[in-house]
């Protein structure tokens, strides 16, 4: 049972639900949030009526958490969530491009990448500034001095920032001059990060696990949407199979499946996803023809130089020739469909 | 090593490098195939020297078998090779659609199946008159009846038959009907069965099995190839993986990946693989733009009366819907690419 | 539903029994068992009432099929199977070891595998005469050759053998040389083979697919059964996963699993189980721990010389330290647990 | 390449390696332990030569990193590591038993269950104060106030407690008043609480990710050794597979894998593992044939009443009975191998 108060909602009607609950032998948790507070009830054997609350002073609703995840329902919320990173509306009608390497590694090549994803039709800057890496002796990203070069190449280009945050210690400085936060599929289930998420007014782009089921991946947004923040982007990046032609399995599927039960947008990253330069284009074509509302790709100006997935990134030329085939296929679709939305499902 | 001998060799030549194989300590295996035979040496531990064999009478090459796939590999053939199917060329410029029910239940149920697919769009026809079913007892199928069936069905729409054989004693049956006969994931590693196709003169449509990698898809082939059979067309239907959103996993990077490796086509069947309705045209699209050859659909005209897989069997509109999208996706991707091929990858 | 026919039940009753399963609209399937008939009923929606055939002349009973298996369940049978294979009994008091080659590669290979096989307190001797290769390339198995040697080393040993049947065609064949015929994994559903083993007076054991449910693996068993042959083995022997340091991983919890739904014995095979020869020794333990009845163990005079699977190879002393630990283990729990039986889950 | 410092190496010996490694076009990570430190070398393309560092001032020994983990791995250290914890030696002689429940719930339970524990043979407790759990609605744990419980649980039975921490955040409570810290599965490659664990002077148990290999498992391992801390015990908790007879598959293959390529001990959650009650025993004794340093079981006095997991709970007595099992099996193949230690892989 999550028990929704109203926007005016006081403290002393919180404390009233929460007086109420445990009156009834169950345990309260108080999940505040930016808009409205939201008031979880746990230790309940069998259903929970939801009269009890309704009509308690304060009390928007009080709804029977029949699936596990609740706010990203899209039972509680049937319109799409569009989602605005620097200007770029995500989830809403044109696909969105977000390009770049997998690592800032220096000052002239996050600038030439900038302008290498700028010029191929990219809207959105990807790079990372702190890398959690697989072992403690790979490079692990240049800390502030790379957001200061992201916002450098912002500044220049105009693109919007998408950089990773790794833990709660290093988020402030992260959001400071992100545009879009990113949590990583090995975080997906980092549960204070994703709290952190949760009290950030910033845009989050969630990825998912590598073993996570659809169900779990809608949980870890629910924890940042629990906490306050709506504007939460979902990203499949492959899960781990036992299949070795790609690095990872890209399971497109998710796509359809997530626009089914949620109304947070969906993007793809091809290129965690194959592991492979050559696979990220068919698998972006594949991506937006199954619904999703853009990609992240991994593009380096010099992909042979890479410090890192120097293997899985796109030269910009091919990168330029991603947007411009998916981009044709997604209107091909939404005129089709009457309509200039993204593809439907 | 393989020995590939001219189609004209004679017995005597076949013999004479056996003969030389054992000379030298190793162990000749003859592979007989309808236009040439092979001999394939095993027992080495290291290269063997082509020109060991290349000078013998009868010899077309020797060739070093680097991958562990041969007469599949692109290497072998640089050109796409065209299956055609009672006239639909599969791997050529047109996606093709293959519709139908999973079962043949009754002669009305596949005659109004093929007529619904026709008028949708489809080239061929699909539905099972053996059924490979996990418990032995479930439906097994009309057999023989089921073919007539089929067979009927072609005569009145002029669609080409597609259907499964399921072990070498009703092969010759399934044939004798078939303008294609399928060989299901669970066989896909029943190499008597391979064997068996390789030895038909009809295409071969086999699925991926379940947890099969990419070499062992390519390594079943090989079977039907070395046995003289080189219409084969391949088929992605989802592998087993621990998600639970879907039946399977969809994994359409295998289909670049295979038209990186081979020169045989690739179709996907979007039913199996999602094991849902509503996830067929979504993923069907998908599979277009990734770089398939055609899609092979679950389509019935009552999916609510279904005896076998009617959830995630589409309705006669859907199908529709799906042919002409996917046609339009094909179609724009082709000119884009400058030419009228399939999609390339 | 599944009506048991008596065992002295005529032609007449069987037709009575199906005319009246038409009758109410289901479809029968006949399933004919060495021993009595059932029949299988399909089409039905929801539950039938027994009563509607326990009357009939000829019926033994009706049982509704709340899990899809039936004849392996421990519903049907409580007491343990206990299957005897050339006078070795499996899935009683004693746990079975059986040992051998992959292959059988010559009659000398063979002779001394089995004498080190007795030496080391083996009581079966397992070795493939008809191999299943992924690649047509590979030495594919001496054939009947293989199937006189296994039987001189029975002659010499009095080893029980066990080997592999890959098709129906050769079926009679090996079963003619056979004490237990082998199903292996890629064949666990190969649902004509099943069939063909169900009507075999041989012991069968059949291996767990590589990416098998425990649902599909008694199934499985259950078209054996279902066609008349109760003399059943499991053998559990690794799934695919992800993982990399063993070639399969060998999931031990199916062995209390199918202990507690079936009274089929279930032995594992620790060397396809996880590929590795250093990996047997502790596996083996562990699977005797986990209460299996017996290990099926690839042991070659000379592995480094084995023309397949020479590293997951014991040699003798290794299977002779692997029997001897693994037979402490058994007595002691089997004495901690007051009886003398096999290790209770 | 990895530059392990001597003890007694200054500052100024430390900055002349570094000083040589960016000189040599590389770039130095420095890794302050506590005893010692190392400096990583990363960026560089091919092998670099040990002796360009071997004879500066300070630096023990310059090793070459063939496997990517280097100071977990047993070619570093070739004895087995032991773990004391509250002063019990875990990876020594005697196989060691961590029990109690799943959540740490009220002062009764852990104490009640602290006593069961010690009668029945065990010699840790478990229980979190603090849970990662999927749902942001579920019992989160009861924080502190847990940790006060598990301290007084400690007072009156001398069990050490393991529990877990969830974050940087609350590591110094956790760690004030734990023995040893858990990183749960979730948090595996969770690199800052890694790296906090590195810097941390109590024991950490480290479980196995869902989806995690070996080598990313010895890599996470690996960061906090890197840290300083070498007392870290590894723990199997099964990994995420196609099967759905347990709740994951228990791997125990990575028990043996573990013991060859590392000297830091394992041992295995059956609980987790398995997610089944019944499943516990078997699969416990299965562990420790196979090589397990000891377990860590869910142990509840009332499973039917817990929180969480108390389906796979074990009532104390069938906790009492696997002790028993488990050290008779332990005893038994340390005796057969001549020795006292844990059982030889």
């Amino acid at each position: 049972m999550l028990i929704v108060m109203k926007a005016q909602a006081g403290q002393e009607d919180i404390e009233r639900v929460c007086a109420k609950i445990e009156l009834l032998g169950y345990r309260p948790h108080i999940i505040p949030g930016e808009q409205r507070t939201a008031v979880g009830v746990t230790g309940n054997q069998g259903a929970i009526d939801p009269a009890e609350f309704e009509d308690l002073p304060g009390v928007a609703e009080a709804i029977r958490v029949s699936k596990a995840y609740k706010l990203v329902s899209r039972e509680t919320k049937p319109e799409n969530t569009v989602v605005s990173v620097n200007g770029v509306q995500i989830g809403a009608e044109e696909i969105v491009f977000c390009g770049g390497p997998c690592s800032v590694e220096s000052r002239e090549q996050i600038l030439d990448s900038a302008r290498a994803v700028k010029a191929a039709g990219g809207q959105l800057l990807r790079g990372g500034a702190y890398k959690p890496r697989t072992s403690p002796y790979s490079f692990q990203g240049l800390g502030e001095r790379g957001l200061q070069y992201l916002a450098e190449a912002r500044g220049e280009t105009g693109l919007g920032v998408v950089t990773e945050a790794i833990d709660v210690e290093t988020y402030d400085l992260v959001e400071s001059y992100a545009d879009c936060v990113q949590i990583g599929a090995r975080n997906m289930q980092n549960f204070s990060l994703l709290r952190r998420a949760g009290r950030s007014r910033k845009p989050v782009l969630l990825k998912r696990g590598m073993s996570s089921t659809l169900d779990e991946f809608l949980m870890a947004a629910e924890y940042i949407l629990a906490d306050g923040n709506y504007n939460v982007i979902l990203c499949e990046r492959g899960v781990r199979t036992f299949t070795d032609h790609t690095r990872n399995t890209l399971d497109l599927s998710v796509v359809p499946a997530v626009r089914d039960l949620s109304h947070l947008p969906i993007i793809v990253d091809p290129s965690h996803g194959t592991g492979r330069r050559d696979k990220v284009l068919p698998m972006g074509r594949a991506a937006i023809a199954a619904g999703a509302a853009g990609l992240i790709v991994e593009v380096h100006p010099a992909p042979d130089r890479a410090l890192s997935d120097g293997h899985q990134s796109l030269y910009p030329s091919q990168f330029a020739e991603l947007t411009s085939e998916c981009r044709a296929i997604a209107g091909l679709l939404a005129k089709r469909q009457g309509s200039t939305g993204s593809v439907s499902v």
